[in-house]
């Protein structure tokens, strides 16, 4: 079948035709791939960064562990899951018996594998997935809306995290990726006071000021536009972290108030300084971050809300194209796009 | 000065047009009424019924404790108010020593007083207020929406002692009178995947459905429809409840999915039977309560979120009528009305 | 072997001694029972009332949902576990796909089954049990104890329930049975500020005094009491309601400050009068209840104290006795004991 | 009167015995000090550190900042405080009005002010003190351990920061001074299954050792002795940074478990180095710190434990002096010593 596949420990990836299909095992369904998004670990992945290169792959492998597809096939053990169901994929597997994993905090599994790097993922025409993973979708939802639902649940666990403390509230995000932006649009959904995306990219801030934010670039805007528009409040209510670059810390602890809350989403590649007397102690600011999507609280919410029709997420797909296009995908993760597809059957 | 006066223990009030002008005193500012909101404790002083004898009132006394209007005069020692601010009016006046007001719980202060109560409220042309229950209103914000927001306030408390689990979640409102309706509004406007409410009254039905949620009658169907919309789910994520009827709690319990919380609003004249085996424990729902106000800090969200524009309440002033017309204003509580506004200064 | 068996739908239980050997399965190992203890639901079982009558049990079923024991097989497909590993069980068998299991309230799972109920219990010289609920002991903890670890979650979960606000805390625990005394053992150890426990028998007061409490009867001066204890506080932080009857409440909400919370452990028969107005809303208590054992959260906490030796139990065994003498044990639960055990290997 | 002031923006402090007499203001009372503890704060004031001139000090002032003492003379306006009153003090004055003030929050008060930086403080024979700062000792407490409670407030504000989840759980305490101490000495009441305390000090250590905790020096040894202790729990619940060294917190993060938290107490000078991706994100752990006491929940809840007779602090104090060996008493606060007092009254 077609797929892209990396297959050593240096960079870039190669675009087969002829990689062998997946076998059918306990447990599994095999599932033909409608679509899969690309995240900014698959850049990584690419690039062959330090950060990739410590997720420790299990080479060789498909990539991608955003998809969603149909079940073609169906393995001993499955219960619960069809021929012909529409799905979109989990992509850590979890081991289900560590400390985390038995106290509701599976997304912190000591043992977490995930597709597209230490199985095969859904840069391919068929995949293989353990049952646990998949999540049907609504009959109105589309397997290309199914793709993005990795990706989005990051934001809903982000503001998971911050307590749904958006609802209401004064709403800062740094950086206006397509897990920036959906953070924005859950906290525009749920009723936030004020909303300011903090992104330098102009196509981006474009994008968020179609969702209902306010977009500036980074810089000294930011805490002064905060605290004027709070006044007395003396700043913002919460603000995320979704551009995985500590500069942009200490402004957001500048334009928080008092006893308010930031949430880490991206990752940095090297460690932040944090004035922890000045911000953490005597302002009183509370600094959580995530990892994944809180299994399966996350999902219960992100298919709440998709059933119910008020989570709309058409707007952040903005490219589609076939897995040979790979490298072109990757390209654009860092410019003018929001969320890219690989779609397997295009031609 | 025109009034509406309870003046002695008994059913009934009376509107007087030579009630003593107010005398201003240290810490107090005097206003002139713009405004003033009746509430279902009104008619319950009206017809002085037993949870009214139990507000102890020190009669006689002006009725009223919803209102807004402009400083006409600053007394001795206030700071920060102004001849000619327009301002709401907390009805809550606490003493700020005892255990709950020293531990941020100064709603359940040991010692409240309440404006219209124990000293003269707002169904008047003038009120000597302490200064300490003044909040500032932003300019775009009209004085009769200012006398909505000590009712509107309760709806946010509601939402509060839910830790806001209205955003993005199913939440029922059983009870479609102002508070329920505000409630429900706050629901809205924080990306409730669902929404119910259950009233019996057709035009109150009505203005919960333009409001965007879905209204039924009490009975049966309740139960059905929330465990219908949810599926799996297995029923609704919050329930407050805003009617004060007991009655209400048994299919609230039964409409809510396990480990969830049911919010009382509406205080019920009698005890209420809960099958605590059933339903707080093996369904594992929390119950909690609200009384009044958070101070400070549902008035802070309250404003952060009037200031900002998206809290839009015009809807719900159905009814505005001079101070002499109370006795039908007090009738229209209970009948097909949103907030019936006195309005002093209307002939 | 021999085995204590409840066949038809009736009072009373058998005590035989040619039981079909348990048979060993997938997943499952069989233990050699070496102590098992008697808690209230076997006295409803026995007495066949209504509640027992609801749990729907598998008929015939060898009772006892409280023991520990040694491995002596290990089923197929079973990881993790040996021959000779000591182990205290878990008496839930839950689904683990229902939307409680999924999102970490698996305590309330739907699908909750029993043993002792639903598949044969611990009555009887062997089990076979589920691998999942086998928790292994610390070598320093004996058998004995291990076969009160069920029991004790109870009081543990209750403790979680309340966020473990029993630190530092005025802690009232209404019922001296096994599971209160638990609860106040816990509150004691975790530096509750005050301790009462409210029991009418005697017996179990002395115990109560034994592990720190005051311990008083049912009456006026329970109010009084945590009253005058707690002067300007003006009441309890937190209540236990471990005695399962209804007429215990009123005093425990009036014995509690405001802004506190009641959690209720015993499970009454018939549904309880709630003064909503005054103690839930205007009072502002949180009322929360628990059914079994957050599954692993409490078994986690359970062990972890267990390990560090700072969990003693030893107190709480008061009588040991065989297999045939289950009659007696039953008849024990309701007079002058703590924890009674039933010993298969005792003659 | 007798005096430590400090006269001048310099390094160095001044022993008068000639200070002018505090005179009584409305509001006020004048208080007799008994005893005067020593806190890190006052070596950097003595000093004349870069965080000691951040504090803006009102020049000359006396210093101490922690201090208890009986009631000469009440002022004006003065309500429920009288001559003979045995009081301790909060150290912050807090302006009541910011937003932090109303809403619960009152430790980060925009506009805190401190005895012994910004009025007059308690290392003097005298001091007016306003009436809000006053809190009423039981009898059975002596001034000395009235002296102990502003800093012992830290400590029990620590624990509510942790939301109390020392109770049951394994404590780290990085930092032995005497708010590590009182840190540990609280989780060690609470019930906590582990209790390690990370100090250079041998003199320190032993004071950890005597009140439970296992005492080790900071080294490779922590992270061991955490996991070793908790298994598969995989590492400590909770820790709380009290040394203020930066350089503390890579051992602690590494100590801790998965979703744990890591509360600041001390204040470093400088920024901390925080690796974000692998401990905020992928490990979520929680970062939480304080400053100061929360008012006054903190004081409310010191309190109970004292008047339970739960709260013992004698141990703490190892060292009493007269206001003339103030010098001796500040470099005592690096070295082996536990809490040191200033006695005004003594020779």
């Amino acid at each position: 079948m077609k797929a892209v596949v990396k297959r050593s420990a240096e960079r870039g990836v190669e675009y087969v035709t002829d990689y062998p299909d997946p076998k059918l095992t306990d447990g599994h369904v095999v599932i033909e791939v409608a679509a899969a998004s690309l995240c900014g670990t698959d850049r990584e992945l690419y690039e062959w960064t330090p950060s990739a290169q410590a997720f420790n792959l299990n080479l060789p492998v498909v990539l991608g562990h955003e998809g969603a597809g149909t079940i073609v096939e169906v393995g001993p053990g499955v219960t619960g899951l069809r021929i012909g169901d529409r799905v979109a994929l989990e992509s850590h597997l979890i081991c289900g018996q560590c400390f985390p994993c038995r106290t509701g905090d599976a997304h912190t599994c000591e043992r977490t594998r995930i597709i597209g790097m230490h199985i095969d993922g859904v840069f391919a025409e068929y995949m293989a997935a353990p049952q646990d993973i998949c999540v049907k979708l609504p009959d109105h939802a589309s397997l290309e809306i199914g793709s993005l639902l990795e990706a989005a649940g990051v934001a809903v666990h982000a503001v998971q995290r911050a307590d749904y403390a958006v609802a209401g509230r004064a709403v800062l995000v740094s950086g206006g990726g397509p897990v920036g932006l959906v953070v924005a649009y859950l906290a525009q959904l749920m009723g936030a006071s004020h909303l300011i995306v903090v992104e330098p990219n102009p196509y981006r801030r474009a994008q968020a000021e179609k969702i209902g934010a306010l977009a500036i670039p980074p810089g000294d805007e930011v805490v002064e536009r905060c605290r004027e528009l709070t006044g007395r409040r003396g700043g913002f209510d919460v603000a995320f972290e979704c551009s995985g670059a500590p500069a942009a810390l200490p402004s957001l602890f500048e334009a928080l108030r008092r006893e308010s809350t930031l949430v880490t989403v991206g990752h940095p590649s090297r460690p932040a300084e944090i004035n922890i007397a000045a911000h953490i102690n005597k302002k009183g600011i509370t600094l959580r971050g995530i990892f994944g999507r809180r299994l399966w609280d996350t999902w219960e919410q992100t298919m709440l809300l998709l059933d119910s029709g008020r989570l709309n997420l058409d707007w952040l797909i903005t490219h589609r194209m076939p897995l040979g296009r790979v490298d072109e995908a990757v390209d654009l993760l860092t410019g003018d796009a929001g969320k890219v597809l690989l779609i397997p059957g295009q031609r």
